[in-house]
């Protein structure tokens, strides 16, 4: 039976990540949060599962890595020099990284890159998210994953059409950029919705996360399915055969 | 150059498409509605647009087919008699019906199709559209069009899986079924979203259109690319190769 | 301390309920379900919560009206023979009946009457919601409570302007109607939007429900509430001094 | 019959204004527009209508204020020393200055301002907004208004709440704040939604605008009704008794 350990083990993904564990007949290796050393649970875990916080990572990334263990990372609002760490890490060791681990959000990531493609740029691309009051950065790292799958249908990359939090004199919209929108707000699990808009129309693409355990489901399966890849870097489509 | 016939030409539809052929690079070769004669324009057209009603159907299409007249079938409210009426013509002329001309629809119904395809029989499809105070019929053809693309992906009928208006003592959902829900109000041009739903989430995919020409300049398009091809029943998306 | 009493216990919303008691600094008197005699628990208690079926109703206001205790009916799916006990009942002892027990809600339908008073008759009214795919009834009670809201506000009953599960030819839209969508899938606790449809603009009136919870605590709060009102019929927007 | 001059006549609302003064039953005294002296016009109309660009504003207020004649101001963009400007003409002539002269935004509004004055600070406010990619200015005047009434409703000041576009690591929500979203695209006329989110809840209101016209024929009535007036600051619901 596969064991799991877990990064980020006393955050609320971290600890509903551990409820479902058993459900998905896979069993519990063990967690660090914060103080701990993570070594040693690299060393005992089948695979890891990491949904702590940013600064941590690089940390976390070596432990596997001199482990041999994969690892799923789950934790959002990374920065490039972070996705760098992952590509380097990823050489030696299987390494996920995702910014929404759910089945629903995987699928719709990919029928954004679709749209985006058959759309032409007379289409205007706008996304917009709501989470909860407590979170910390904006936009989610799931509008961002599904930004990149709007530009990636466009064969640009979002870094370079990205706009984000419009607000003043911002002048008339830039053809081809892709808007961010983030509102905060009450006990919201996490909703997106990636609009294309054109003169006299609209398809508006969303999500509804209604249960944070749809994430956790959805890690544990990717975690199962990820420890026995071979080094390479993987994405949640790769899971779920899509 | 090509030239348009229009049928239901002092219908809302018919006369903006009237207005848009001249934009798209065609002629009008002129119109007939209600108590007109309808051959002697089905021979004096390269191609004809019908947004009439659906008792006119039969004669219409006997028009085209004596002519030999490619026509392009916008009339929604269509029975299977219609449908087996089309597929008649469509062995003799080029006949392209559908319940929505625009390139947004088109576009939604490949995407649900594709989301239907890949979810599983635990996601549950719904389809609720709003239009106009004025609209007589329900679901609309759009509506219906999208359940067909959804059932399509569930290699289904809709007919064998469909429900209308959901109301009274309904009990609970069967699973496999696909609800439809119509709200009717003001001057909404059509709105449509089509739901999937699991436990703990949901993936809405909704179209908004706000300008009737959208349907004009669709319809035009499409008589423009099927004035040229041989007998047989088309859909829009093959007009926009998707 | 308030001790409350529960009829329909072993249900979902029954359970939550008394897991909610002690936080709102009440105490549990018991709970009664399905096969239990509902009479000894009317008496033990300060204040009765009934959240199980319409079938039981009579019986558990009858227990009420014998032993004087104030009763929350939370339970939806009911009659205008229900109704109609009810009002018999509250001649003796303080019943609440709601369609909907959350704080939300209760605001939303007094926006929804203010709004309908307001607007003319040229605004037509359209309400829609969502529920989990086990749901047996519909519209739910919420989309009825709305819809009274609704009528409230112009003066009518619903009864003579429901118009439900639109399907079919029917017909050009009534002026002051109402009518009623339902959607049913997967674990949605309860979506509900009232629209205002006229000429060019529409306003739209919705709440979500993320968790069962804010049922729960309404209801609770409620009954905190009635435990000491006189005999008489009460709303919940009575409880929130709205 | 009442005659209504135009400031910005050649712009999209100024046209739209001059289409539908006919039908209110009421004339049109003339336009101007950019580069016209604004003066003859003020003495020669018996109310003016302003929807040109911010920097013009001062001129047109002195116009009026110089001839006497009431001014609707529909212009969005003000800064508070344009609002200033305003609050001192209206000492000498009636203005009435709003962010969004339909009726459906004008009693969403009070609504907002209800639902915000009777939900605690533990419900969160947002407010989204869409428009058209023309657009310049983020967030819209509309979607002001609705944050002033949000603001009103709670004895606060919206500048010392407001959050615009919030990007990056913001950090957790700071209670009693109202954030703003915007997003552009295609042709969108004008959505708007205010968001009260709180612990397992939301309420959302909002308005769709189909139509440019909803906003001319609220111009021309709120002009007939302003022409009367004695000199002083009005709002939309004035006009409309709200």
């Amino acid at each position: 039976m596969t064991s799991i350990g877990i990064y980020g083990s006393l955050g609320r993904m971290g600890r509903t990540v551990a409820d479902v564990i058993g459900d998905a007949g896979a069993t519990l290796a063990g967690g660090v949060d914060r103080q701990g050393d993570c070594r040693p649970l690299a060393h005992e875990a089948d695979v890891l599962v990491d949904f702590s916080i940013p600064s941590a990572l690089p940390e976390h990334l070596e432990a596997a890595r001199a482990a041999g263990t994969p690892i799923v990372i789950g934790t959002t609002g990374l920065s490039a020099k972070h996705h760098q760490l992952i590509d380097e890490a990823s050489r030696d060791v299987a390494v996920l990284q995702t910014g929404n681990t759910s089945l629903g959000v995987t699928l719709l990531s990919i029928l954004v890159r679709e749209a985006a493609e058959r759309l032409g740029p007379d289409w205007d691309i706008e996304i917009v998210e709501m989470h909860h009051r407590h979170k910390v950065d904006a936009p989610s790292g799931t509008a961002l994953l599904l930004g990149e799958a709007a530009a990636g249908g466009r064969n640009t990359q979002l870094s370079e059409v990205r706009v984000d939090g419009r607000a003043g004199l911002v002048g008339a919209r830039t053809e081809g950029t892709i808007g961010f929108a983030s509102l905060r707000g009450g006990s919201v699990i996490g909703d997106h919705q990636v609009i294309f808009a054109t003169e006299g129309e609209r398809i508006e693409l969303g999500h509804r996360g209604e249960d944070r355990v749809i994430f956790a489901k959805g890690a544990v399966r990717a975690a199962l399915w990820l420890a026995n890849q071979p080094p390479g870097r993987y994405r949640m489509g790769d899971v779920l055969g899509l």
